[in-house]
């Protein structure tokens, strides 16, 4: 999940000084910001510091974030579809290789690229930001099938360059965040989201980089999910890392500390954290939190887990 | 799901004079508005016009609505707990019951009553209001369990009177809405949301009136929702029918339209609408929405699906 943010008073800092967009396309602060969290915490990841929005910008698409993204004119209309141009892989992020080699030549640590899923992409540019009940997008998707397959047909391609482009500068993981999978019915998520993922996933087979998976919410998806081409699951916190791997068999499972846990006591970060750990047994678990970070998380809770984690020893219940 | 809403004119019309309390407190206009949509739709039943923190105020606990819930001193101290005074039936909300009686004489189609989740109340006297990811609850749901469960007490006992209330006044279904039920994990949603909505919904047996229960987003919760004790589990959208049929044996199943579909074309409504009937066949289906009635939706499209459902027949497909 992203590790930097607003947690972190070094990231307040830069924030203060600079625009989210400055933020995202300097690679210096982009990749200080990266490896802000891996000064502070013993964590055996990084996490390049972006945001699913950023190869949009570089197909001519105006967003700006307000916090959340708002595109300035919906993509709404064939013609407005028609119109979008795929941008030659070095065109898509320039800023974004950089930050990658940069990060790379500072840290050891394995440096983990991301994307948004098509279906999520398209959310935002077709109701123009986030929504409560995603109204707009999902009329749409029904209204204007074919134009709806148009766009996400394009975004699959472009997301398809952008993370060859980001495993080519040196990601050695690649994770797609598919934030509103789950407000979706099983139907439209097997009409306008699984298709386009595949496309995604399989072409970036035998670059021998695992493939991330994320869906927020998205419990009735998994049986769909389970046929995606990945090697990791990341789930979020509802459901129990024991019952995902019955869900989920032969992939790895990333997960699923609730953030807002996070925000407890001690104790209950404890608690929790081993709770996860536990209910991991049993396979292949890569220790996360469910989502991102929250704001308002004490930075030392963020630390006690990394410490838990580490210390924790798997015992001869574990059926690996 | 409501009924009534800002999608209707006439509903407007009314909400242009008089604030939410005001409407919903007054049996005149609560009336009224309730009855609204049967006047306009071949409606097969009615659903009274109040709001999930109704019976709230009667406890002291000031409420305003901006448009979503706010509380104007959230609950979250032992004391504030302590305070809380649990009202005598006939306390709770005489309007509600004048509301009930009124309906039932100028209307012979069932009435159906309703009452928030425990959970879901505390989720807005904990945070405030409405949230994105409902920190400050889960938060103090860990840090403060014995307190938590006094909440839930209390809100489970004032609920079941409440209920009981509606029921002796002449409601003929009381529905359940767990709205917040999904943003918890099966954990969570085991310590503090199941054994309370038991306890309500087992003081209502015996009553003879059918229980209905609403949990949003919370497919993961499934196997912990069908040990409830109710009739009826009404569904989002998620989920299609056949495969909650499997889920909820012997269940009456209630749904599952996307309410957002409504916004579409008319022939789009028409083929979800069939769809969703269709997945029904197999067992006692009643058709609603899987969620309110969105505020911009055309209300030929209401009466477009009220048409068609009253004019399907059930196949020799259906296995009931």
């Amino acid at each position: 999940m992203r590790q930097a943010g607003r947690y972190l008073p070094e990231y307040r800092a830069i924030k203060d000084r600079f625009g989210f967009w400055e933020m995202v396309r300097t690679p210096e602060i982009a990749a200080e910001v990266t490896l802000q969290p891996l000064r502070r915490f013993d964590l055996d990841a990084a996490i390049l510091f972006s945001d699913i929005m950023t190869p949009l910008t570089s197909a001519g698409i105006q967003i700006e974030f307000n916090p959340g993204p708002c595109v300035t004119t919906p993509i709404r209309s064939h013609d407005a579809i028609r119109r979008l141009r795929l941008p030659h892989r070095s065109a898509i992020a320039p800023f974004v290789v950089n930050t990658i080699k940069m990060v790379r030549e500072e840290s050891v640590r394995p440096l983990i690229g991301f994307a948004g899923a098509p279906l999520t992409l398209a959310a935002y540019l077709v109701e123009g930001g986030g929504s409560a009940d995603y109204g707009v997008l999902k009329r749409w998707l029904h209204d204007n099938t074919p134009a709806a397959h148009d766009l996400l047909r394009f975004l699959s391609d472009l997301t398809t360059r952008y993370l060859h482009l980001q495993i080519e500068a040196g990601v050695q993981a690649v994770q797609i965040f598919d934030s509103w999978a789950g407000i979706h019915s099983v139907r439209t998520y097997d009409e306008f989201g699984l298709p386009y993922l595949k496309q995604i996933l399989a072409a970036l087979d035998g670059t021998g980089v695992p493939r991330i998976y994320l869906a927020v919410g998205a419990a009735h998806l998994y049986r769909q999910i389970r046929t995606l081409p990945i090697e990791v699951i990341s789930v979020d916190w509802r459901t129990p890392l024991d019952e995902c791997r019955t869900l989920f068999p032969g992939k790895t499972l990333q997960g699923n500390l609730d953030p807002a846990l996070l925000l407890a006591s001690s104790k209950v970060v404890t608690e929790e954290t081993r709770r996860t750990l536990r209910q991991g047994l049993g396979g292949p678990h890569i220790f996360n939190l469910g989502h991102g970070v929250l704001a308002t998380t004490p930075p030392d809770n963020v630390a006690r887990i990394v410490d838990i984690v580490h210390a924790y020893t798997r015992t001869e219940d574990d059926v690996l």
